[in-house]
């Protein structure tokens, strides 16, 4: 089901993809055992306590275990040390997500023309760029670009700024072929953050929120794949759109401290990426090269691939565009079976939309559409939405079997065995529903077996308690 | 003078640059001076501080002078502390070196259509540049890029990052006015610098050469230029090269830690970047879409705008290169007058070369040439090299006055009187003159007449002493 040629016009595609989770998922109970091992009782605790609870999030993926040293410590970690365990155990997740997506691609790494990556959960020099490409085996003279500053908006971020170099390599009538990379390890932060729930007696949800993940996806300008058998395209890329919310900056940030980035998350965040949401929609359809086909009317002719920030920005999502969980399928169960891993989610999110089990749970049955909206939040607030087109027609059976592969706990908090099936059709829901997914009372257990439309209903209902939690918080 | 048509292939042009330094100047004893107040005599500090006296470093400017409070506390301050005084003190200085850049292209803020930025000494989200974005009154959807992870080698990472968006806008026919800037604020480092000198007797020469700087530019790739009135080129950007150094990660770095960020520096980095110049300038040649005129033979043809990273970095092009001093004068000039401000000083050096007295200090008197190499280095070692093709028949001088301009100082450590030049055509080398520039066991006092060409050897032969003292340290 090729695009017709004049949709085709800025000749983008990505061409693979790739999602690499750590071994370990951490329920929402691991942080009741965290707090009750290092910190004395108090009401900010019991509240975020209580909102961990019911985040919606069954479990969180990590590096490591509630026993890993680096947490139980006398005190938490410094930036020092979470910058070693990113390197050490974050770096190797982004070249795996990369070897998926090159694989896929059918693209060699001496191939790569750029690289373009972002982390908001790290700061070195050379940044972990490098060492990702060193691995890979890039060529020495791989142009790299490392955005810093964009927090959970970074994947997309990434991926428009890469567009824009393929078109510039497009220009000079180069072939493009373009490896985008996301990595974040938050989990590492948990104690700096308790620390400030105990210290300053602040509601601070992020703890609840943030996991560890790495995705890879490659992007390529079309020139001389005739010579180069790549892989056809998964997405095509038709346009995107960008802009910041006035006088927000206060609102959603992560700011540098000596142990590591503090969570900043105003109650308005909710509200605020919620009212931009359809102007940012009908600006995307502006930027467009050609209107999308007579059947897109409304945004619930699309299927949305939403960063799932929290519960609240789904919800507010369905509030503000008039979709269903249904349309966003992909969101809630990467939300539901790894939590938010900031700029790598979305690149996750894109990745699950694409498996057969999705697609069995289209709005009505009405099965998947081939456009589908890509949209993030981030600092500034910055919002980021793109269009872009599912080639319905393949299926990511093609993949040879990645060097490593995403991994899938079979119970909570244990190492997960290796398995090495397509990490695109692995069944996360399969793995969500054996874990109790979304029965917050129920962090543990096997067996379960919620439908999958249910588990969507009851991660929206969970998410009215956050909304009313957050609306008693007081701003910053 | 403009160029053959062919040879602006790329249609990139720098149309308007900006430096703004902030307004103190630090002489080389202000480091002795914190030393003996804060930390016990030793002999790694006792070397550094011979180091600090032979530099070739007449002044490294600076937010503050040595009485800040930010480094007179009794211990040093944090990365939380250092980040504060980022945003308070530093963005300012990029706002006023953009507003300079802007008014020499003439383009209004809301015409600029991406921002490029860079900076190794700070990690916000959001990022540095939002600010300057918001203070500028740009777009609300302009495309921001922050490149973090690159150290030294931002400034021209982050212009070939902004040629590269700046050709996919022309592929898609539209026009680009791509805000570049990089700013740098290292001199609050400097007791987490002392600290580890004091703690690990290690000879850390990272804070006798760090400064602070504010750089922009505004590269255009000329598509609508006819109906703007912009600015003829500054400076067109003909190419660029880009790689890295096999196994050379850990001897330039820029580790972040909870009191900021640490310098990684090894005695094999002078060797290494010198050793890759030839190659890199060779590479560079061959990536050019025309080969320069039959006058550009060797690189003592071309005028040179490299990084002064050190006294050795620029000693070490001489040698590998066959270049003089004065092929590099601007660079030295920058190098002697403010220091190495990190990513910031290629853009300063690049503003700085066009200034009439440094058309007076060409190698031999030839005078000066349209083609110029820029150079820097960064972690990786990364090595960035681009051709420029310096626009002879326009001078800076059509400059409107800018809302805030460049200061010197007239007296080391004092607090510079705002001057309404030109800051392209003030007289560094006159400032650098009056402090004594180059006289390293004199660090302050004015009226010195020593001539531009002695002040450049003095420089050479300073840095020999830096080169022995750095071949007697250990690696890490």
């Amino acid at each position: 089901m090729a695009a017709p040629a004049a949709q085709r016009e800025l000749g983008l595609s990505i061409i693979g993809l790739g999602t690499q989770y750590p071994p370990f998922s951490i329920p929402p109970s691991a942080l009741d055992a965290l707090s009750k091992k290092f910190y004395p009782d108090s009401p900010a605790m019991q509240k975020v306590l209580s909102i961990n609870r019911f985040t919606g999030i069954d479990q969180r993926s990590s590096i490591g275990t509630p026993d890993h040293p680096l947490v139980n410590g006398p005190t938490a970690p410094t930036i020092t040390e979470i910058n070693k365990i990113f390197m050490s155990d974050g770096v190797p997740l982004a070249v795996s997500a990369a070897r998926q997506a090159l694989a896929e691609a059918r693209v060699e790494p001496l191939q790569i023309t750029h690289m373009v990556s972002t982390t908001c959960t790290n700061s070195a020099n050379p940044g972990y760029d490098h060492f990702v490409a060193r691995d890979l085996g890039l060529s020495q003279s791989v142009e790299k670009v490392l955005l810093h500053g964009v927090g959970c908006s970074g994947g997309l971020a990434a991926l428009r700024t890469a567009a824009n170099l393929c078109l510039g390599h497009a220009m000079r009538g180069l072939p493009a072929r373009i490896l985008v990379a996301a990595l974040e390890i938050s989990t590492t932060l948990v104690r700096s953050e308790l620390d400030s729930i105990n210290a300053d007696q602040d509601t601070r949800i992020g703890i609840a929120l943030f996991s560890d993940c790495a995705g890879a996806l490659v992007l390529s300008n079309g020139l001389g794949a005739a010579d180069e058998a790549l892989a056809p395209p998964v997405y095509e890329l038709l346009g995107w759109e960008h802009h910041t919310i006035p006088d927000t900056e206060s609102d959603l940030g992560f700011d540098v401290d000596p142990l590591g980035w503090k969570v900043v998350l105003t109650p308005r965040v909710p509200t605020l990426t919620q009212g931009v949401l359809e102007p940012a929609y009908k600006a995307l359809l502006g930027a467009l090269a050609q209107p999308p086909p007579e059947s897109y009317r409304t945004p619930a002719d699309y299927d949305w691939a939403m960063h799932p920030g929290g519960a609240t920005i789904l919800t507010g999502a369905e509030k503000a565009l008039g979709i269903t969980p249904e349309h966003m399928r992909a969101s809630y169960d990467t939300y539901i079976s790894h939590g938010n891993s900031s700029s790598a989610t979305i690149i996750s999110v894109l990745n699950r939309l694409r498996a057969k089990e999705m697609d069995s749970m289209t709005p009505g049955g009405r099965g998947p559409r081939d456009h589908v909206v890509g949209c993030a939040f981030g600092p500034g607030i910055s919002v980021e939405m793109c269009m872009l087109r599912r080639n319905l027609s393949t299926t990511p059976s093609g993949l040879q079997t990645p060097p490593e592969t995403e991994s899938e706990p079979s119970e909570a908090g244990a190492p997960a065995s290796e398995s090495g099936d397509d990490p695109a059709n692995e069944s996360e829901v399969a793995a969500g529903l054996a874990n109790g997914a979304n029965k917050p009372v129920k962090e543990t257990g096997g067996g379960n077996t919620t439908a999958d439309g249910e588990r969507l209903e009851t991660a929206k209902k969970a998410e009215s308690f956050i909304s009313e939690a957050l609306e008693s918080v007081e701003l910053d």
